[in-house]
Protein backbone atom coordinates (compact mmCIF):
# COMPACT_ATOMS: atom_id res chain seq x y z
CA UNK A 1 0.00 0.00 0.00
CA UNK A 2 1.71 3.09 -0.85
CA UNK A 3 0.69 6.31 0.96
CA UNK A 4 0.24 9.30 -0.44
CA UNK A 5 1.43 13.03 2.25
CA UNK A 6 0.68 15.93 2.12
CA UNK A 7 3.54 17.68 0.69
CA UNK A 8 6.67 19.04 2.30
CA UNK A 9 5.52 17.12 5.90
CA UNK A 10 7.14 13.81 4.81
CA UNK A 11 11.17 14.34 5.75
CA UNK A 12 13.12 11.63 6.64
CA UNK A 13 10.49 9.27 8.45
CA UNK A 14 9.65 6.97 5.95
CA UNK A 15 8.05 3.41 6.62
CA UNK A 16 11.39 1.96 7.40
CA UNK A 17 10.70 -1.17 6.07
CA UNK A 18 8.20 -2.46 3.36
CA UNK A 19 6.81 -5.28 4.54
CA UNK A 20 4.23 -5.66 7.19
CA UNK A 21 5.04 -7.49 10.43
CA UNK A 22 1.44 -8.06 11.00
CA UNK A 23 0.56 -5.56 13.22
CA UNK A 24 -1.76 -3.76 10.96
CA UNK A 25 -4.87 -5.39 8.78
CA UNK A 26 -4.51 -4.99 5.12
CA UNK A 27 -7.97 -3.89 4.77
CA UNK A 28 -9.81 -0.93 3.68
CA UNK A 29 -10.81 0.33 7.19
CA UNK A 30 -13.59 2.85 8.16
CA UNK A 31 -11.95 4.94 10.46
CA UNK A 32 -9.50 7.52 9.97
CA UNK A 33 -7.72 8.14 6.46
CA UNK A 34 -9.56 5.60 4.56
CA UNK A 35 -6.94 2.58 3.69
CA UNK A 36 -4.60 3.58 6.35
CA UNK A 37 -3.87 1.02 9.14
CA UNK A 38 -2.70 2.08 12.64
CA UNK A 39 1.20 1.87 11.85
CA UNK A 40 0.45 4.00 9.09
CA UNK A 41 -1.93 6.63 10.97
CA UNK A 42 0.92 6.40 13.39
CA UNK A 43 3.75 7.28 11.08
CA UNK A 44 1.78 10.64 9.29
CA UNK A 45 1.48 11.36 12.88
CA UNK A 46 5.34 11.18 13.43
CA UNK A 47 6.30 12.81 9.84
CA UNK A 48 3.51 15.82 10.85
CA UNK A 49 5.60 16.48 14.07
CA UNK A 50 9.07 16.10 12.72
CA UNK A 51 7.93 18.21 9.99
CA UNK A 52 6.31 20.54 12.41
CA UNK A 53 9.15 20.86 15.02
CA UNK A 54 6.55 19.08 17.45
CA UNK A 55 8.60 15.32 18.11
CA UNK A 56 11.05 13.62 16.77
CA UNK A 57 9.51 9.87 16.72
CA UNK A 58 10.50 7.08 14.40
CA UNK A 59 9.33 3.54 14.19
CA UNK A 60 12.50 1.09 14.43
CA UNK A 61 13.23 -1.03 11.77
CA UNK A 62 11.93 -4.61 11.92
CA UNK A 63 14.86 -6.39 13.36
CA UNK A 64 15.61 -9.34 11.03
CA UNK A 65 18.32 -12.19 11.61
CA UNK A 66 20.70 -12.18 8.40
CA UNK A 67 21.87 -15.76 7.34
CA UNK A 68 23.52 -15.32 3.69
CA UNK A 69 24.74 -12.18 1.53
CA UNK A 70 25.47 -12.04 -1.76
CA UNK A 71 28.31 -9.48 -2.90
CA UNK A 72 27.79 -9.21 -6.82
CA UNK A 73 30.57 -7.68 -8.62
CA UNK A 74 29.03 -4.40 -9.47
CA UNK A 75 25.75 -4.25 -7.27
CA UNK A 76 24.57 -3.84 -4.10
CA UNK A 77 24.97 -6.28 -1.70
CA UNK A 78 21.97 -8.72 -1.58
CA UNK A 79 20.72 -10.76 0.96
CA UNK A 80 19.39 -13.82 0.13
CA UNK A 81 18.92 -15.71 3.48
CA UNK A 82 17.01 -13.86 6.33
CA UNK A 83 14.63 -14.41 8.97
CA UNK A 84 12.40 -12.25 11.03
CA UNK A 85 13.07 -11.92 14.45
CA UNK A 86 11.33 -10.75 17.58
CA UNK A 87 11.86 -7.33 18.85
CA UNK A 88 12.98 -6.78 22.03
CA UNK A 89 11.77 -3.58 22.54
CA UNK A 90 8.88 -1.32 21.41
CA UNK A 91 8.48 -0.49 17.89
CA UNK A 92 8.41 3.70 18.83
CA UNK A 93 10.78 6.04 20.41
CA UNK A 94 11.52 9.30 20.31
CA UNK A 95 12.06 12.91 21.96
CA UNK A 96 9.06 15.26 22.71
CA UNK A 97 9.77 18.33 24.68
CA UNK A 98 13.02 16.60 25.79
CA UNK A 99 11.91 13.99 27.13
CA UNK A 100 12.13 10.42 26.30
CA UNK A 101 8.84 8.88 24.86
CA UNK A 102 8.69 5.10 24.24
CA UNK A 103 5.56 2.80 22.98
CA UNK A 104 3.87 0.21 21.29
CA UNK A 105 0.71 0.64 18.99
CA UNK A 106 -2.06 -2.58 18.50
CA UNK A 107 -5.17 -3.10 17.37
CA UNK A 108 -8.27 -4.82 17.89
CA UNK A 109 -11.48 -5.56 16.56
CA UNK A 110 -12.82 -6.60 19.83
CA UNK A 111 -15.65 -3.85 21.70
CA UNK A 112 -15.50 -4.94 25.21
CA UNK A 113 -11.81 -5.87 25.86
CA UNK A 114 -8.19 -5.94 24.49
CA UNK A 115 -6.13 -9.25 24.41
CA UNK A 116 -3.13 -9.44 26.41
CA UNK A 117 -1.72 -11.68 23.95
CA UNK A 118 -1.27 -8.35 21.92
CA UNK A 119 2.32 -7.76 24.05
CA UNK A 120 5.45 -9.66 24.56
CA UNK A 121 6.58 -10.74 27.91
CA UNK A 122 10.20 -8.82 26.93
CA UNK A 123 8.03 -5.64 25.80
CA UNK A 124 6.55 -5.08 29.04
CA UNK A 125 9.84 -5.42 30.76
CA UNK A 126 11.05 -3.23 28.44
CA UNK A 127 8.61 -0.40 29.64
CA UNK A 128 9.36 -0.92 32.92
CA UNK A 129 12.77 -0.37 32.37
CA UNK A 130 11.90 2.81 30.44
CA UNK A 131 9.59 4.06 33.07
CA UNK A 132 12.85 3.77 35.90
CA UNK A 133 14.51 5.44 33.95
CA UNK A 134 11.90 8.55 34.22
CA UNK A 135 11.18 7.93 30.05
CA UNK A 136 7.87 8.34 29.56
CA UNK A 137 6.01 4.59 28.16
CA UNK A 138 2.19 3.69 27.10
CA UNK A 139 0.62 1.95 24.07
CA UNK A 140 -1.81 3.12 21.55
CA UNK A 141 -4.65 0.80 21.49
CA UNK A 142 -7.13 0.99 18.84
CA UNK A 143 -10.55 -0.46 19.05
CA UNK A 144 -11.35 -0.46 15.20
CA UNK A 145 -14.56 -1.58 15.51
CA UNK A 146 -15.32 1.41 17.75
CA UNK A 147 -13.12 3.93 16.03
CA UNK A 148 -11.64 4.73 19.78
CA UNK A 149 -7.89 5.27 20.18
CA UNK A 150 -6.45 5.26 23.49
CA UNK A 151 -3.13 6.13 24.83
CA UNK A 152 -2.54 3.55 28.23
CA UNK A 153 -0.22 4.09 30.04
CA UNK A 154 2.73 1.70 31.07
CA UNK A 155 2.45 1.16 34.40
CA UNK A 156 -1.74 0.28 34.30
CA UNK A 157 -0.30 -2.04 31.65
CA UNK A 158 2.34 -3.59 33.93
CA UNK A 159 0.36 -3.68 36.60
CA UNK A 160 -2.57 -5.45 34.70
CA UNK A 161 -0.06 -8.04 32.93
CA UNK A 162 1.04 -8.51 36.48
CA UNK A 163 -2.12 -9.51 38.38
CA UNK A 164 -3.67 -11.13 35.32
CA UNK A 165 -1.88 -13.95 35.02
CA UNK A 166 -4.84 -15.77 34.72
CA UNK A 167 -7.31 -13.46 33.07
CA UNK A 168 -6.30 -12.77 29.62
CA UNK A 169 -7.55 -9.38 28.35
CA UNK A 170 -7.90 -5.97 29.36
CA UNK A 171 -11.68 -5.00 29.55
CA UNK A 172 -12.80 -2.06 27.76
CA UNK A 173 -13.67 0.17 31.04
CA UNK A 174 -10.49 -0.31 32.47
CA UNK A 175 -9.11 0.71 29.33
CA UNK A 176 -11.26 4.09 29.60
CA UNK A 177 -11.11 4.46 32.69
CA UNK A 178 -7.31 4.51 32.92
CA UNK A 179 -6.46 5.87 29.54
CA UNK A 180 -6.53 8.78 27.66
CA UNK A 181 -8.82 8.34 24.26
CA UNK A 182 -6.84 10.07 20.96
CA UNK A 183 -9.28 12.97 20.00
CA UNK A 184 -10.82 12.92 16.79
CA UNK A 185 -8.14 15.06 13.98
CA UNK A 186 -7.70 15.25 10.60
CA UNK A 187 -4.32 15.96 10.03
CA UNK A 188 -2.68 14.10 11.48
CA UNK A 189 -5.85 11.39 11.93
CA UNK A 190 -4.48 10.03 14.96
CA UNK A 191 -2.87 13.32 17.24
CA UNK A 192 -1.69 10.78 19.73
CA UNK A 193 0.59 13.67 21.61
CA UNK A 194 -2.72 15.61 22.33
CA UNK A 195 -3.69 12.35 24.50
CA UNK A 196 0.04 11.64 26.18
CA UNK A 197 -0.35 15.72 27.11
CA UNK A 198 -3.68 14.58 28.98
CA UNK A 199 -1.22 11.66 30.10
CA UNK A 200 1.46 14.00 31.61
CA UNK A 201 -0.62 16.55 33.00
CA UNK A 202 -2.50 14.20 35.29
CA UNK A 203 0.61 12.54 36.24
CA UNK A 204 2.15 15.84 37.60
CA UNK B 1 32.77 -12.61 16.24
CA UNK B 2 31.46 -14.45 19.05
CA UNK B 3 30.77 -11.86 22.36
CA UNK B 4 30.99 -13.13 25.33
CA UNK B 5 28.99 -10.99 28.30
CA UNK B 6 30.03 -11.02 31.80
CA UNK B 7 26.90 -13.59 33.22
CA UNK B 8 24.19 -11.51 34.28
CA UNK B 9 24.18 -8.21 32.57
CA UNK B 10 23.24 -9.86 28.92
CA UNK B 11 19.47 -8.54 29.41
CA UNK B 12 17.63 -8.36 26.10
CA UNK B 13 20.01 -5.81 24.81
CA UNK B 14 21.49 -7.75 22.34
CA UNK B 15 22.77 -7.23 18.74
CA UNK B 16 20.13 -7.00 16.78
CA UNK B 17 21.55 -8.42 13.59
CA UNK B 18 24.00 -10.56 13.11
CA UNK B 19 25.82 -8.87 10.71
CA UNK B 20 28.21 -5.92 10.65
CA UNK B 21 27.51 -3.02 8.57
CA UNK B 22 31.25 -1.73 8.07
CA UNK B 23 31.42 0.40 10.78
CA UNK B 24 33.34 -1.42 13.18
CA UNK B 25 36.65 -3.25 11.80
CA UNK B 26 36.95 -7.20 12.01
CA UNK B 27 40.86 -7.32 13.07
CA UNK B 28 41.93 -8.02 16.46
CA UNK B 29 42.26 -4.12 18.19
CA UNK B 30 45.11 -3.38 20.77
CA UNK B 31 42.68 -1.34 22.94
CA UNK B 32 40.09 -1.77 24.90
CA UNK B 33 39.31 -5.81 25.90
CA UNK B 34 40.82 -7.60 23.11
CA UNK B 35 39.01 -8.64 19.60
CA UNK B 36 36.71 -6.00 20.42
CA UNK B 37 35.51 -3.48 18.03
CA UNK B 38 33.80 0.12 18.81
CA UNK B 39 29.77 -1.64 17.99
CA UNK B 40 30.74 -4.62 20.49
CA UNK B 41 32.13 -1.66 23.38
CA UNK B 42 29.41 0.04 23.29
CA UNK B 43 26.56 -3.10 23.43
CA UNK B 44 28.83 -4.06 26.47
CA UNK B 45 28.19 -0.96 28.16
CA UNK B 46 24.61 -0.93 27.05
CA UNK B 47 23.92 -4.45 28.64
CA UNK B 48 25.69 -3.01 31.81
CA UNK B 49 23.80 -0.06 31.88
CA UNK B 50 20.53 -1.59 31.53
CA UNK B 51 21.42 -4.44 34.14
CA UNK B 52 22.64 -2.23 36.43
CA UNK B 53 19.49 0.45 35.87
CA UNK B 54 21.73 3.10 34.74
CA UNK B 55 20.14 3.74 31.02
CA UNK B 56 18.24 1.97 28.65
CA UNK B 57 19.90 1.96 25.43
CA UNK B 58 19.63 -0.01 22.83
CA UNK B 59 21.12 -0.06 18.84
CA UNK B 60 18.69 0.22 16.69
CA UNK B 61 18.21 -2.63 13.74
CA UNK B 62 20.00 -2.51 10.26
CA UNK B 63 17.45 -1.20 8.34
CA UNK B 64 16.14 -3.45 5.05
CA UNK B 65 14.23 -3.35 2.40
CA UNK B 66 12.36 -6.46 2.06
CA UNK B 67 11.94 -7.79 -1.62
CA UNK B 68 10.79 -11.00 -1.30
CA UNK B 69 9.68 -13.38 1.13
CA UNK B 70 9.03 -17.59 1.06
CA UNK B 71 6.65 -18.78 3.37
CA UNK B 72 6.82 -22.60 3.53
CA UNK B 73 3.99 -24.68 4.70
CA UNK B 74 5.17 -25.82 7.77
CA UNK B 75 8.26 -23.58 9.10
CA UNK B 76 8.91 -19.54 9.58
CA UNK B 77 8.14 -17.21 6.98
CA UNK B 78 12.12 -16.56 5.30
CA UNK B 79 13.05 -13.49 3.80
CA UNK B 80 14.50 -14.14 -0.13
CA UNK B 81 15.21 -10.99 -1.20
CA UNK B 82 16.79 -7.87 0.33
CA UNK B 83 18.70 -5.00 0.57
CA UNK B 84 20.58 -2.82 2.98
CA UNK B 85 19.10 0.57 3.52
CA UNK B 86 20.86 3.59 4.55
CA UNK B 87 19.91 4.34 8.04
CA UNK B 88 18.09 8.01 8.42
CA UNK B 89 18.61 8.52 11.72
CA UNK B 90 21.64 7.66 14.37
CA UNK B 91 22.21 4.05 15.23
CA UNK B 92 21.54 4.48 18.82
CA UNK B 93 18.94 5.66 21.49
CA UNK B 94 17.23 5.30 24.74
CA UNK B 95 16.79 6.86 28.13
CA UNK B 96 19.17 8.36 30.40
CA UNK B 97 18.03 9.53 33.68
CA UNK B 98 14.77 10.78 32.34
CA UNK B 99 16.19 12.28 29.44
CA UNK B 100 16.50 10.92 25.58
CA UNK B 101 20.21 10.65 24.47
CA UNK B 102 20.67 9.78 20.59
CA UNK B 103 24.18 9.12 19.08
CA UNK B 104 25.87 7.62 16.65
CA UNK B 105 29.49 6.06 16.59
CA UNK B 106 32.73 5.47 14.70
CA UNK B 107 36.31 5.05 14.85
CA UNK B 108 39.38 6.26 12.63
CA UNK B 109 42.86 4.85 12.54
CA UNK B 110 44.07 8.03 11.63
CA UNK B 111 45.98 10.28 14.47
CA UNK B 112 45.70 14.16 13.89
CA UNK B 113 41.73 14.13 12.30
CA UNK B 114 38.62 13.01 11.96
CA UNK B 115 37.17 12.59 8.21
CA UNK B 116 33.23 13.58 8.18
CA UNK B 117 32.57 11.32 5.37
CA UNK B 118 31.90 9.38 7.69
CA UNK B 119 28.56 10.80 8.57
CA UNK B 120 25.39 11.14 6.43
CA UNK B 121 23.86 14.35 5.80
CA UNK B 122 20.27 12.83 7.35
CA UNK B 123 22.53 12.11 10.25
CA UNK B 124 23.45 15.20 10.83
CA UNK B 125 19.91 16.50 10.36
CA UNK B 126 18.29 14.25 12.85
CA UNK B 127 20.82 15.53 15.20
CA UNK B 128 19.73 18.87 14.82
CA UNK B 129 16.30 17.87 15.01
CA UNK B 130 16.98 15.99 18.46
CA UNK B 131 18.50 19.00 19.63
CA UNK B 132 15.99 21.48 19.15
CA UNK B 133 13.42 19.01 20.93
CA UNK B 134 16.03 19.17 23.81
CA UNK B 135 17.40 15.91 23.70
CA UNK B 136 20.85 15.18 23.97
CA UNK B 137 22.56 14.67 21.32
CA UNK B 138 26.48 13.51 20.33
CA UNK B 139 28.72 11.19 18.61
CA UNK B 140 31.46 8.70 19.68
CA UNK B 141 34.10 9.51 17.89
CA UNK B 142 37.30 6.75 18.70
CA UNK B 143 40.67 7.11 17.68
CA UNK B 144 41.71 3.47 17.16
CA UNK B 145 45.53 3.93 16.99
CA UNK B 146 45.78 6.26 19.90
CA UNK B 147 43.20 4.50 22.18
CA UNK B 148 40.98 7.29 22.85
CA UNK B 149 37.34 7.79 22.39
CA UNK B 150 35.57 10.83 23.12
CA UNK B 151 31.66 12.05 23.47
CA UNK B 152 31.49 14.82 21.11
CA UNK B 153 28.40 17.21 21.44
CA UNK B 154 26.30 17.00 18.11
CA UNK B 155 26.12 21.14 18.58
CA UNK B 156 29.47 21.20 17.81
CA UNK B 157 29.91 18.50 14.93
CA UNK B 158 26.86 20.45 13.38
CA UNK B 159 28.43 23.62 13.65
CA UNK B 160 31.52 22.15 12.02
CA UNK B 161 29.86 19.99 9.42
CA UNK B 162 28.30 23.15 8.08
CA UNK B 163 31.44 25.19 8.69
CA UNK B 164 33.55 22.88 7.14
CA UNK B 165 31.87 22.41 2.95
CA UNK B 166 35.37 22.49 1.86
CA UNK B 167 37.79 20.72 4.42
CA UNK B 168 37.16 17.34 4.87
CA UNK B 169 38.00 16.84 8.77
CA UNK B 170 37.71 17.43 11.88
CA UNK B 171 41.00 18.13 13.49
CA UNK B 172 42.17 16.33 16.53
CA UNK B 173 42.72 19.43 18.47
CA UNK B 174 39.39 20.03 18.37
CA UNK B 175 38.14 17.00 19.45
CA UNK B 176 40.39 17.02 22.41
CA UNK B 177 38.73 20.67 22.80
CA UNK B 178 35.40 20.17 22.64
CA UNK B 179 34.84 16.93 23.33
CA UNK B 180 35.21 14.92 26.50
CA UNK B 181 37.39 12.19 26.98
CA UNK B 182 36.04 8.37 28.01
CA UNK B 183 37.71 7.54 30.70
CA UNK B 184 39.47 3.98 31.10
CA UNK B 185 37.69 1.24 32.57
CA UNK B 186 37.71 -2.18 33.33
CA UNK B 187 34.03 -2.93 32.94
CA UNK B 188 32.10 -1.45 30.87
CA UNK B 189 35.48 -0.63 28.75
CA UNK B 190 33.62 2.12 27.08
CA UNK B 191 31.78 3.28 29.98
CA UNK B 192 30.79 6.79 27.67
CA UNK B 193 27.89 7.85 29.85
CA UNK B 194 30.95 9.06 32.28
CA UNK B 195 31.74 11.58 29.77
CA UNK B 196 27.77 12.40 28.65
CA UNK B 197 28.09 13.59 32.91
CA UNK B 198 30.71 15.61 31.81
CA UNK B 199 29.38 17.34 28.91
CA UNK B 200 25.90 17.53 30.74
CA UNK B 201 27.77 19.39 33.74
CA UNK B 202 29.24 21.53 31.63
CA UNK B 203 25.94 22.95 29.48
CA UNK B 204 24.16 23.54 32.96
Amino acid sequence: MTIKYPAGTRQNNSVQNTIRTGKTTKKALTFGKRGMGLEDEINEANDYYLANRLAVVHKKPTPITIVKVDYPARAAAKITEAYFKQASTTDYNGVYQGRYIDFDAKETKNKTSFPLKNFHPHQITHLANILSQGGIGFVIIKFTTLNEGYVYPASSLIKQWQDLKGKQSISYRDIVAQGYLIPESLNPSLDYLKAVDLMLESLK
